[in-house]
C-alpha cells in the first residue's frame, strides 16, 4: 500500500473501550505518537451535541496527566494559522456528518491536508478516523446535517468503518448487519474498507501502514469475500 | 396531529420480520390498504445493490398470491406519467441515500408529492418509510451515494426511524445506541422522530394517523425524555 511517507496518522476505532476511561487504553501510545507537549483538538464532531468547549475538556483532562496540554481549535481566532503552527492535531469522535460539514464551512479541509502532508502528526478517534479515508461513505452515524460533500481527507487509501461489529448469528433483528452495509457501499464505490474493531487502530508513518491493538480487523474489497487481517504491517 | 386528509400512507418499519417471508406479516393489510389489483413498485433503494428488475420480483411474487400485479417503475418509458396514472405506489427498502438520490435524479420528488396529495395510496417499507418524513436524517443506512438534498417527501410531520432497536443494557460495545443517535439528531433538528419497531407500521388516512401492529413505538421530541406510544391514533 502506497501512502505519502510524510504522513503521521493514528486512526483509532474508538476513544473509549468498555470498562475504561476516555482514551485510557490508548493514551500512552497517543503521547508517544503525537510526540509533543501541546496538542490542538478539533471538537467539531460534538458527541451528543455537546459544545466545543465542553468536549475539549475530555482530551484536556486525559492528556493533562501526561504533561501534555490540549487547546481546542475553536479557541483560536485564526484556525488555519493555528493548524499550520500546531505540533500535533487530534480530532475526536461524535457525528461524522457534523464534523465534515463544519470543516468544510470553516474552509479547513485543504489546510488540514496540507499541514498533515507536511508531517504534522494527526490522531483521530471514530469520526476523526472516518475522515481519514477517501470519503465518509462508511460512517455509522445518522445524517443529522448535510455536508457540501461526502469527500474526506484521503490520508489513507481505504475507508475506515469504526466500531466495527460482527454479525450476531442469534439476532432476530432484520435491520442490516454492518457487513451488509459495507457490501452495499461496494456496489457504488471501489475503495477498500477496513472494519476496525474497538481497541484497534491504524498507524501510518514513513509510508508504512500498520494495524495495531490485539484484535484482527475485517478487510472488505469490492467483489470478494471479506477477510480478517492480523495486527502488523498492512500490505493489501 | 394535522396532516393532509387526502393522504393514504402506510409506512412500515420493515418488509420482513424474523422467521417469515417477504411482506408476509403485512400482506393482507397491504392488499386491503392499497385497494387495487395493480401496484407500481419503486425499486430504487436496491437492497444489497440488486438490480431494479431483480428487486421488483420480490413484491411481484408476494402480491401475486393475492391476485395483485406489480410493475416496477423502471419498466415505464415515462415514469412521471406512470405515477400519475397509478392506482397505488409501493416503495421498497434498501439504501435510503440511494433511493432519495435516484428520485431526485429522475425528478420524481414533486411528482410523487403531487400524486400522493391527490389521494393515491402510498406504501413504504424501511427506506420507503424513511422518505415519508420531512428528511432522511434518521435513516440507519450508510451514505453510500451523495443525494442533492436530505429533504424527503414530508407526508408525515415527523421522521421515522425504521428497524428501531432498544439499547442493549448488557452490551460492551461503545458505538452509539439508536437512542443516542436520535438525541444527536435533535441537537440540530426540531421535528419529532418515531422509532418504529419491526412489525409496526403507521397508517394515515382521512387526516388520522395511527400506529398499527402489536408493539409500542418510541417517540422522541427535542429536549424531553423519549416516551413509549401505544398502538392507536397518534395525537402528539
Amino acid at each position: 500500500m502506497k501512502i505519502n511517507p510524510n504522513y503521521n496518522i493514528l486512526a483509532a476505532s474508538t476513544s473509549t473501550i468498555f470498562g475504561s476511561g476516555y482514551l485510557e487504553y490508548i493514551l500512552d501510545e497517543a503521547v508517544r505518537f503525537l510526540n509533543t507537549d501541546e496538542i490542538i483538538f478539533i471538537p467539531y464532531a460534538r458527541p451528543s451535541g455537546m459544545s466545543w468547549e465542553e468536549y475539549t475538556e475530555s482530551p484536556a483532562k486525559a492528556f493533562a496527566g501526561k504533561g501534555v496540554s490540549v487547546k481546542g481549535l475553536h479557541e483560536f481566532d485564526r484556525p488555519k494559522e493555528a493548524l499550520r503552527k500546531s505540533q500535533a492535531i487530534f480530532t475526536g469522535g461524535g457525528n461524522t456528518f457534523l464534523l465534515l460539514k463544519t470543516l468544510y464551512e470553516f474552509d479547513l479541509m485543504d489546510e488540514l491536508k496540507s499541514v498533515i502532508a507536511g508531517g504534522t502528526p494527526y490522531m483521530g478517534t471514530s469520526a476523526g478516523s472516518n475522515i481519514c479515508g477517501p470519503d465518509i461513505g462508511t460512517t455509522n452515524d445518522m445524517p443529522i446535517v448535510y455536508p457540501p460533500s461526502f469527500g474526506a481527507l484521503n490520508f489513507l487509501p481505504f475507508n475506515i468503518n469504526p466500531h466495527y461489529l460482527d454479525p450476531d448469528p442469534l439476532s432476530k433483528h432484520k435491520g442490516k448487519t454492518r457487513e451488509t452495509r459495507i457490501y452495499e457501499f461496494h456496489q457504488f464505490n471501489s475503495q477498500m474498507v477496513l472494519g476496525l474493531r474497538e481497541g484497534s487502530w491504524i498507524e501510518a508513518r514513513q509510508g508504512v501502514v500498520e494495524l495495531k491493538g490485539r484484535l484482527t480487523a475485517r478487510l472488505f474489497k469490492p467483489g470478494v469475500q471479506a477477510v480478517e487481517i492480523a495486527p502488523g504491517v498492512l500490505d493489501f
